[in-house]
């Protein structure tokens, strides 16, 4: 390690503990140099570094400032339409999914979680002995609610949710979209109306839309969730059946409920009487720690349906997901066979394995600070790059975050020329039941390098203000 | 090999060759004493081999013949009631799906392969390899329509059964159950009605109930299927949407239907303008060749939506089935994705390369085989030890037949009786919408040695002498 490195080092360590807190002053130049013996172009060399790193910056003839990544300018809180509307967006929603595949350049738009830590390595070695050695555990029909090993190991998981559950409370599912379709099926008939957060992640609309069912989108703030307030007003107003919310982590914002929060929500659901559908799939990647409560941890009476997996965790073409379903447990069996009969038993079983000898717990502590420190170099590039009427939101966990642009941007005609440049992002619209947040689109920051993210943010950066251009001629 | 042993091989080959006939008196043990050179008793033990697998049957003071084992006694024409109705029987299918893992004994109730077949191993290696090799491939979000390495090839598999098709006209399922649910929701509405076969699978009658339709079971020939006649009535009465058949090697029958009568059936759905829904999930293991074209092969407009996967002939575990959804491939693709979202890679890759190597056919070629001996086998041996008023399915393909009973014996009792001594079956009712079928139950011949279903037949044949010995008391 050379010098500049060094100091570079020690003074990105402080930043990090807090020691110089976002917008403060750093020592200047000459006395670095002089504290730590070194040259002024070293201490000089390492503050160029930290720059690029996005953690200090230079401000004209005053010197160097710890970069500002705090909840500043957050998304507004949204004001969807207040009655239930039909789930429209599935044209973009399919051209987004299929062109998954195909697709070169830096690829913002996927919520796919970093595959490439090495703390995954234990699982995939187990994944690859069982095909090896037991080849024939994978071949039967197995149990339709999914292997007893992972119900066990899922039990041991929840407790640092809050949750006190039994292996005959789970249903092991086709991943988090699995669940998510099977419990609303199983809490609604058709016609019926949800509360969702606004925005909310397509996937789960869409699943909405496929059941029959009417979209009720509730004002979202961008720190704290859905308002209670305003899904009260909705119950008043409309026979809602039941509630579909991702409190920890949100996709697409990344805020998480406070606790008091998610409680008030629980009392709410059970004065209406209807059920609450609590999507935790970033749960566990929550950067506080202990990781937050869930919803279900305050379910007294079954009316909670917990759906997950370990898609966002893990990996997705894991597809090990489950529901722990409460009151509706036969209802979402039989949905869940209908829908697909019994899960894969491989990856139940490695999975289950990772958890009981505490790989997965070690991974989890690991990839979730480095997407703690992803998040903030994003942040960064984002306040250095984009114009400063950009509102971002700052998420608490998981690797996505939302960016709420000049209202007179419109991000699928954005997201067009961005691909043309290899950069792609997804789209407000997706978002939403009907097609709002055209000024808005959703980031991933788990995979990409540090040096492909800021180039990718550039690109951004450079076509919005070609755009803005355009529409002051 | 010993002496008596080569003779029972030389007389069994003539027996399968059809060189003597199910019926024929074959040669006195004097002749081929005399023929072949052996003694009087090594002829007698020759015959007593094949008498024990029932490939032969000693006439007193006859001599021996080959054990008839035509439709000489097949069951009834069903007769269901001649109305839509909700699909009851969700409590008894759980039941048996739940004794799936924990039941010793014979267990001749689950529509399960023979996995042990050597001619798996190549698939299994494949399997083994990319687990080991190439670990990432099992880990992104990929196609939600499935792989196009094994589209190419299903589409290459399809040609046997008269279909052309393209890989875009495809969509990968986690298995033939997940493919009927998604079918059934892309071409109703809830309150529908489905015309089906009766008996019928009930993993689909199911599914029907779980998307709010009702069923409306049509008469079916045990020898043709589904009769077109009291269909066309039923579809002038009632507005069914649409028809769910299996009409290649039948669950529970067995039956193919003719390929006239397919066209009918199919020319029938398009003068009423309807879809049909065809699970083909046997067709490959049919004991014709070239395997029974489908109703696919006769659609010119896309209103066969086809169903099937690899459950029977290759794993229900593998988890891949797959859909031709002809016009309906938007509303499919939709409807798929929000089920479960896109389904694990490595299956798909390692099953692709298994078709596209050779390893597929050669396996269909010999377990089909396989399968027609023991299926002659079972059917020995119903005739040997079930009450003679028995009637029981000619199945030619798969590996399921269905017993019909005299009409006092209640399956689900006889059931109870037989789980005690260590045998297992699939009781009729399962089969039905409404619970009946009481009389009748399926029993599988894929699995079990054939000493072990022999045993397992004298002990339900013991069970129902008493049953009717306790009646008639
Ligand atoms: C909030 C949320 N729920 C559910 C899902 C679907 O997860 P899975 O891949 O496990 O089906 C996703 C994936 O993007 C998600 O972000
Ligand atoms: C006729 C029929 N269709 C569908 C299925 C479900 O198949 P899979 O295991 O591929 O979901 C079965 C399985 O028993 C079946 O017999």
């Amino acid at each position: 390690m050379t010098l500049y490195q060094k100091l570079a080092k020690r003074l990105r360590e402080h930043i990090q503990h807090d020691f110089y807190k976002p917008g403060d002053k750093l020592p200047s130049v000459r006395q670095l140099a002089q504290e730590h013996g070194v040259s002024i172009s070293t201490v000089q060399e390492a503050y160029r570094q930290l720059e690029q790193e996005l953690l200090v910056e230079a401000k004209p003839k005053s010197g160097y400032f710890v970069c500002q990544q705090k909840k500043d300018n957050l998304p507004s809180v949204s004001r969807p339409p207040q009655r239930p509307l039909e789930v429209s967006q599935w044209e973009e929603v399919l051209n987004m999914l299929m062109n998954r595949s195909n697709q070169k350049g830096v690829q913002l738009q996927h919520a796919m979680p970093d595959m490439k830590a090495p703390t995954l390595k234990p699982l995939l070695k187990t994944l690859s002995d069982l095909a090896k050695q037991k080849p024939e555990l994978g071949l039967s029909y197995s149990d339709i609610r999914g292997r007893e090993e992972l119900r066990t190991q899922l039990c041991r998981l929840a407790v640092a949710s809050g949750c006190q559950l039994h292996p005959d409370d789970l249903v092991v599912t086709s991943g988090c979209q699995e669940a998510i379709s099977v419990c609303l099926r199983a809490v609604t008939e058709p016609g019926d109306i949800i509360a969702i957060e606004s925005p909310s992640f397509y996937g789960s609309m869409q699943a909405i839309k496929a059941a029959n069912l009417k979209a009720m989108e509730i004002p979202t703030h961008p720190e704290t969730g859905m308002s209670i307030e305003a899904l009260e007003l909705a119950l008043d107003q409309w026979p809602i059946k039941a509630i579909f919310v991702t409190p920890t982590c949100n996709n697409p914002m990344g805020y998480t409920m406070p606790e008091e929060k998610k409680e008030r929500l629980y009392k709410l659901a059970q004065s209406y009487d209807i059920a609450i559908i609590e999507d935790d799939i970033y749960g566990d990647i929550s950067f506080q720690f202990p990781r937050p409560k869930t919803i279900k941890s305050f379910d007294n009476d079954g009316r909670v349906l917990l759906c997950s997996s370990f898609s966002k965790t893990i990996a997705p073409g894991m597809r090990v997901g489950w529901i722990a379903p409460g009151r509706y447990r036969d209802k979402v069996t039989h949905i869940k066979y209908v829908s697909s009969s019994m899960c894969p038993v491989f990856p139940q079983l490695a999975i289950a394995k990772f958890i009981r000898l505490g790989g997965y717990t070690k991974h989890i502590r690991q990839i979730r600070q480095h997407y703690e420190k992803q998040r903030d170099h994003l942040l960064n590039a984002i306040k250095a790059y984009l114009p400063s009427d950009t509102r971002v939101s700052f998420p608490d966990g998981s690797f996505i975050l939302w960016v709420e642009l000049n209202p007179n941007i419109d991000s699928m005609k954005l997201l067009e020329k961005c691909r043309a440049e290899g950069v792609s992002f997804a789209p407000g619209p997706l978002f939403s039941a009907t097609g709002k947040f055209r000024n808005c689109f959703r980031l991933n920051f788990s995979e990409q390098s540090l040096e492909k993210r800021e180039w990718a943010i550039k690109v951004l950066a450079k076509i919005i203000t070609d755009f803005n251009v355009e529409k002051n001629k």
